[in-house]
C-alpha cells in the first residue's frame, strides 16, 4: 500500500486548515516578499503564455488569479506557483486550433471549455485516487517531450520576432511556413526581438556574477536578475511609445481591457467535449506531472511531503475556477515555483498575495501595456523555454537502456514532426510496449549450487554444482499471459533434450504473481511432465503467490512437492549433489 | 531466446520438402481416409459459414480450396484443417457490414479485400517474427470472446431458423430485431429448423453410443456421427424438392454456380484498406490464435512441434490465395482439425486431398444444393457453435484472480452488447491495464533471517531475526517507470520513522530489470540516504541486471556495497544479528 492511500479518508482534505492555524508575522513576511517577486515575474509570463496559446494577453492575467486562490486552499505543496505555463499553453493552442481561429471570441470560448474539462478530469482523477496514472509517463519520455515542446515553442515565436505571419503545429509546418515568409521579414521588429533576446540571455548568465562582483549578496543578485523580463517590457514599451514604432509597422499588444477577471461559462456542447476529451486528458496529465515533479523536488528540500492525489484535487479546482473566470488551462510552473521557494515563501498564502498582485495589475496596469511590442513578449518566451531543452537524456539512455533511448527519440521526433499530442501518445505507447515486450520474453536461468553455500546461481555465469537428474529453473519474471508460453517451451525443450531428467524444480524467488493464463500453463506443464514420467516441484514460492495457489486444482494435483528453499529441494531430490 | 527463433534463417521454410520426401503408401492411406471424412464435414460447414459471413454459399467452397494447398506447402502442423471457421466468419460479417449490403457483389468484393489484407498482415507478422504478439491475448480473454461469439452466432441464425428478416451485430440489436419480427415467424421453416437442430444434437450425443451398442467400433461410430450434417442436408433437400417446400414459403439456397473457384482481385482502394485495417488485424490475430492453439494441442499428442512464426506465413499465404480465388478470410478450424487427426491424417497432404474433394463438389455437386433449405444450414451452425460456449472460465477466474475475472467478464459483455471488435479490444486493453496496474504497485517486504539458515523471508509472515540498524527490503517486481516512485516513497517512510537506521539493503532477487527511470530513482534514493547519514547497499543482484548497472554513475557513486547474498550483507553490516 502506498503511503498516499494508507490512512486518508476518501474526501479531499483542506491543507489550508493546517498551515492557516500556524500563520504568524514571520511566515507573512516570507510569503509577502516571495509574492512580490513572483508577481513581477508572472505578469510578463502570463501575457506571453496567453499569446503562445493564441489568446488575448489579458486572458493570461485572468488565469493567474482564481486558480492561485483555489490551490492555496486545496494544495499540499507549500511553494508551488500555479498559473499559465509554456508547455500547457502550447498544448492548448494545438487543441483549440482545429475548432476555432486564433484571436476570435470562439477561440477563447473553446479555451475556457478546455480548462473546464481539464479541471473536471483532474478533480475526478483526484477523487478516484488515480494519481498513480502519472507514473506511466516515464522520466525519459517526459524529458524528451519537454525538450521537443521547448523547440516547438521557440520556433512558433520566430514569426513574431521576425514580424511575419506563419502557422503550424509542428516543426515541419512551422519551418516551411517561416521559410516562405523569409522575404517579408520586418527589420525593426527583428532588431527589437534580437536585442531583447540578447539582453535576457545576458541577464540570466552575465548580470548575476556582475552584481555579485559589485558587492551584492548572491540571493539578492538572483532576485534582481529575475526582474529582467519586466525591465525589457518597460524599456521597449517606452521606446515604442516615444519613437512611435507602431507607425513603422512594429506590432504592439494594443488595447488590453481593464478590470477584474470576468465571469464566464464553458460551452455546453457535448460534441465539442467529446473532441476535446483526449487533448484535455493529455493537458491534465502533463500539467499534473510537471506540477508534482517540481512540488516534490522542493518539498524534499525542506523534508515536507506532497500528496499526489490531493494535488489533483487542487489543480482540478484551480482549472475549474479558471474556466469560470475567463482563463485557460493552468498548472504549477517549474521556474516560478523555484523562484517562490528561493525568495522565501513559507505557505500557500504567497499564492494568495500573488493573486492580489495580478488583480491589481489587471485593474490598473493594463493601459500601460498598450505600446508593449509583441516581439518583446516573444523574446521572453524564447529565452524562458530554451532552458527546457536538454538532450542529455538521449546520451544517458543510449548508454544504459536502448528501449528507453528509442522511446525518448520517438517522442522527440513525433512531437517535432507531428505535434505535441501525437508525440506524447507515441512516447507513452512505446515505453509501455517495450516494457510488455521485455516481460513477454522473460530471462530464464538454469541454476546450480554455489559450492559450500546454500545459494543457487545461473549455471552459465557461475561455477556451480548440478545433477543430471534435476533441472533447477529460475524464471526471472512474474508469470502472466504474455510469457507463460515461453516457460512451456523452455521446459518442453529441456525434457526433450535430457533423457536422464527426472525432476524439474521451478525456483520461484523472482515470480511475483501467477495469473490465470499462467496457472493454466503450469497445469499443462505438470500434466505433460507427469505423462513423461517426470515430476514438477516448486521452491521459494512467495507468500502472496502461495496464498492464491494453495486453493487451486494445480496445487492439489501437483506431481511433485513445494519446498521452502531451493537448497532443501535439491537436498531432497538429489542428495549426492545437494 | 525462444526456441522458435533460435536456429532459424530469416526466410520462411518449406516444411513440404521434409514430409514430402518421406511420403509412402501408408501415409497416403491415412491421409486419404482423413481427407474423405473432412471433406464430408467441410461441405456443409463451408456453405454455412459463407452464409454466416453474409456471402453466397459457393464462396465457402471457393475458400476451401487454394488456402488448403498453400497451407500444405508452408504449414508446420501435420493435421491442421484450414478453411472457413465460425468466429472468423462472424468477424468478417461485422467488418464488411459498414461498407456494403449483404448479398451484393460489392459485399463480396469487400470480403475478398479483407482476406487480402488479412493475408498481408499475417505474412508480414510471420516474416517479422511477430508471432509472440498473439501471447498478448490472454487465455481468459480468448475464452470469453469465443463464448460470446458463439452466442452471437447462434442468435444471428435464429432469424433464418424462424423464417424472418432481422439484423444486428450485437446481442441487443439482434434481440430487438428478432422481437419485433415475432409475429411473422414462418411455421414450416421453424419446424424444419427445430427438427434439424434436434437431429444434430441427437447425432452428437445419442448416435455414437447407439452405434457402439449395435457392435460398431468406437472409432467408426465417431466417424459415422460426423456425417450427421451431411445426412440432414441430403434429407431436407430431398424433402424440399419432393414436397415443394419453396412454394410454401421455405427459403432455399437456390442456384449455386457450378465450376472452379474464379480468379478475383481485391479492391485497390486505399481509403477502404485504411478502414479495414483494424478489423483485418483483429481477424488475423484471432484466426492465428485459434489455429495455433489447436495446432499445438494436436502436435503435442504426437510429440511434434509447430513453429508459430512459420504458421503465420502459412496462414498469410492461405488468405492471400483466398483473395485471388473468390474466397474470404480463413484459418485453422478446431473441430475439423480434431476430426482430421482422429481419422488418421499423417501429413498436410490430407489437406491437398480435401481441396480436391471440395473442387469436385463445386464442379459437380452444386446443382444438387438448389433445394437445400437455408434453415438446415442455420441449424448446423447453431449446433456447431453452441459447443464454443463455455462459462466455466468465469467461475475459475473468480476463484483465482479477480483481474482475470473482470477482463473475461468485460470481454463477454462488450462482445454481446457492442460487437466482436469492441469486445476483443476491450478484453486485451483491460488485461494489459490490470497487469500494468499490478506491476505499478509492487509488493515490497521487509525481510529478516530465518533463524539457523541463510534464508531471508518477510518479517510479517515468518518468525525472523532483524536488526534495528539495518533495513532489509525485498521488492517483488522489476523496477521500471511505473513503480520506481513507490520504492522512493517506501524508503522515505522507513527512514523518517526509524531514527536508529544506518543501512538500507535492497535484496534484488526479484528485480529482473531496472530501466532508466528506475535508475534515476535509485540515484535519488542513494543521494537522499547519504544526505541523512545512511548508506544504500544491494544484495543478490542478478547477472543481467548487474551487467548494465556496473557502467553507471549510480554504481560508481553508490554509498554502500554490493553483496552476492543477502546473508553476507547482513553478516557484514550487523554481525551480532547476522
Amino acid at each position: 500500500m502506498s503511503p498516499s492511500t494508507r490512512a486518508r479518508p476518501w474526501w479531499p482534505s483542506l491543507p489550508v486548515l493546517q498551515w492557516g492555524r500556524a500563520y504568524n508575522r514571520e511566515t507573512l513576511l516570507g510569503d509577502g516578499v516571495a509574492a512580490l517577486i513572483v508577481t513581477i515575474m508572472l505578469i510578463p509570463q502570463s501575457l506571453a503564455y496567453a499569446m503562445l496559446a493564441g489568446l488575448p494577453p489579458e486572458v493570461g492575467l485572468y488565469a493567474s488569479v482564481a486558480p492561485l486562490l483555489l490551490y492555496a486552499v486545496f494544495g499540499t505543496s507549500r511553494v508551488l506557483a500555479v498559473g499559465p505555463v509554456a508547455v500547457v499553453s502550447l498544448m492548448t493552442a494545438a487543441a483549440i486550433a482545429e475548432h476555432a481561429a486564433a484571436g476570435t471570441p470562439a477561440y477563447w470560448a473553446v479555451a475556457i471549455t478546455l480548462a473546464f474539462l481539464s479541471g473536471l478530469l483532474l478533480l475526478a482523477m483526484g477523487l478516484l485516487r488515480l494519481g498513480f496514472l502519472a507514473n506511466f509517463l516515464s522520466h525519459p519520455v517526459i524529458s524528451g517531450f519537454i525538450s521537443a515542446s521547448g523547440i516547438l515553442i521557440a520556433a512558433s515565436q520566430l514569426k513574431t520576432l521576425m514580424g511575419v505571419k506563419a502557422e503550424g503545429h509542428n516543426f515541419v509546418e512551422l519551418s516551411l511556413s517561416l521559410g516562405s515568409q523569409a522575404g517579408q521579414v520586418h527589420g525593426l521588429t527583428l532588431l527589437i526581438g534580437a536585442l531583447t533576446v540578447a539582453f535576457l540571455f545576458w541577464v540570466r548568465s552575465g548580470l548575476k556574477p556582475l552584481l555579485q562582483r559589485l558587492g551584492m549578496a548572491p540571493r539578492t543578485a538572483d532576485v534582481v536578475a529575475k526582474t529582467g523580463p519586466v525591465v525589457a517590457i518597460a524599456v521597449t514599451t517606452l521606446l515604442a511609445w516615444g519613437l512611435d514604432w507602431p507607425a513603422q509597422g512594429v506590432k504592439i499588444v494594443g488595447a488590453v481591457p481593464q478590470g477584474l477577471p470576468p465571469f464566464t461559462l464553458p460551452l455546453w456542447d457535448l460534441g465539442l467535449w467529446q473532441q476535446l476529451l483526449v487533448p484535455a486528458l493529455l493537458i491534465s496529465v502533463v500539467g499534473f506531472v510537471e506540477s508534482v515533479s517540481v512540488g516534490q523536488t522542493l518539498a524534499a528540500k525542506r523534508r515536507q511531503r506532497i500528496e499526489p492525489d490531493q494535488e489533483l484535487v487542487a489543480l482540478g479546482s484551480g482549472n475549474l475556477s479558471a474556466a469560470f473566470t475567463g482563463g485557460f488551462p493552468v498548472t504549477g510552473g517549474f521556474a516560478r515555483s523555484v523562484v517562490n521557494f528561493d525568495a522565501g515563501a513559507q505557505t500557500p498564502a504567497a499564492g494568495v498575495f500573488t493573486a492580489v498582485g495580478i488583480t491589481l495589475a489587471s485593474l490598473f496596469l493594463t493601459p500601460a501595456l498598450y505600446y508593449l511590442p509583441q516581439a518583446t513578449l516573444a523574446a521572453t518566451i524564447v529565452v524562458a523555454v530554451l532552458s527546457l531543452v536538454d538532450f542529455s537524456v538521449l546520451r544517458k539512455t543510449w548508454g544504459y537502456a536502448k528501449p528507453d533511448f528509442l522511446a525518448v527519440a520517438a517522442t522527440l521526433v513525433a512531437t517535432l514532426a507531428v505535434g505535441v499530442e501525437t508525440g506524447l501518445v507515441v512516447g507513452v505507447a512505446l515505453s509501455l510496449a517495450f516494457y510488455l515486450y521485455r516481460t513477454s520474453r522473460p530471462h530464464m536461468a538454469e541454476v546450480g549450487r554455489v559450492a559450500g553455500t546454500e545459494h543457487f546461481r545461473n549455471v552459465q555465469r557461475h561455477a556451480v554444482v548440478v545433477s543430471p537428474r534435476v533441472l533447477g529453473l529460475r524464471v526471472d519474471e512474474s508469470l502472466y499471459f504474455a510469457n507463460s508460453r515461453a516457460l512451456e517451451d523452455r521446459i518442453n525443450d529441456a525434457v526433450a533434450s535430457r533423457p536422464e531428467l527426472a525432476h524439474v524444480v521451478l525456483q520461484c524467488s523472482a515470480i511475483n504473481d501467477i495469473d490465470a493464463s499462467a496457472l493454466e500453463s503450469l497445469e499443462a506443464i505438470d500434466l505433460r511432465l507427469r505423462g513423461a514420467g517426470l515430476r514438477l516441484h516448486l521452491s521459494e514460492v512467495k507468500g502472496p503467490v502461495m496464498d492464491r495457489l494453495k486453493h487451486t486444482d494445480f496445487m492439489r494435483q501437483l506431481s511433485g512437492r513445494v519446498f521452502l528453499t531451493h537448497y532443501q529441494a535439491i537436498q531432497a531430490l538429489s542428495p549426492g549433489v545437494g
